[in-house]
């Protein structure tokens, strides 16, 4: 089952950002030829996450990571700053959540007409390694 | 494996909403016959998400509704606003994310005493698609 | 496929607790000798949530919690907490989500470096009941 699973890298560009990662997780999708199942995403970092929103207006995702600054500020007393000084990103990943899994049909993602999956960086710029693992 | 995944929809009746579709998603894995495996429950829409909890006291789904509203306050400065007037909705539905997963055994869904499923409503009233994908 | 699903109970000990479980359940994916494909990790309650994150500094779970207690404060007025004290768990759980899922690839979890799954208690002590399914 190893055309099944497929890991690839997005390089960040700056310490909080939204990324549209959908085309290049259908892409996996296609080339796997699967007819019907579910597609899960995965970033292997615990400081970004994988929400699924639209990006059609990007400054939706700015109003994600600004509502995210505002419920959880940075350097806001949090004991994590006093080894890495990185603790709002690890609460805003865990509230979030590293994954999102998404439907396959006819060998495509099955999404509504206003979703994709967009990368969240919150501690950037980084290499981000997002996991595709395919079942059906 | 088209008898895997079947849709319906959901008319909410309120701007904000939380509405119990555990029994129409049970229907759907019953009519399957799947003895075992997962059950992943989307909705199709970007303003609206997929919770689980209790709606045997149906005040913690209003409390969650309060709890969101208190986090991300409707028309706080959001740049989405200028577009289309349901930011508060986007960020919302990216927090509580579009889907769940549920684990099916003997043929029905494996939930907790005071779990159910809930469609949570951010920009009603409105017509909402839910997605059931069965594998296993 | 009785053996592709597994349940085990964790005892907490304080009121909110974050508790990495990683080993519990990887002890659960080696025993059922699945190549490849998912496992999906689910606490069976709705006042407890799994997270993934990093436990290698335990304070992330510590700042998780008082990010969550800024946000969700005990007390503050909630419906349910007329019926029972705990509406701030009921909240907090409904944001996390009972579940993750995580790829399996060559009979082990795939997680990155810093990636642990957390049992995270927001109305404790209690013993909690984890359901692992299997699926590939």
């Amino acid at each position: 089952m190893s055309g099944d699973s497929q890991s690839f890298s997005v390089e960040t560009s700056a310490p909080k950002q939204s990324h549209d990662i959908t085309e290049l997780v259908r892409e996996v999708v296609r080339a796997a030829g699967k007819t019907s199942g579910l597609c899960h995403v995965m970033v292997l970092h615990s400081t970004a996450a994988i929400v699924v929103n639209e990006t059609d207006d990007p400054s939706i995702g700015t109003d994600i990571q600004k509502a995210l600054d505002r419920a959880v500020p940075d350097h806001a007393g949090w004991l994590h700053d006093r080894i890495d000084d990185n603790a709002h990103s690890h609460i805003k990943a865990a509230i979030l959540g590293p994954s999102e899994s998404l439907p396959v049909r006819d060998g495509d993602l099955v999404l509504g007409t206003w979703q994709r999956i967009i990368l969240m960086e919150f501690d950037g710029p980084r290499s981000r390694r997002i996991h595709v693992q395919l079942l059906g």
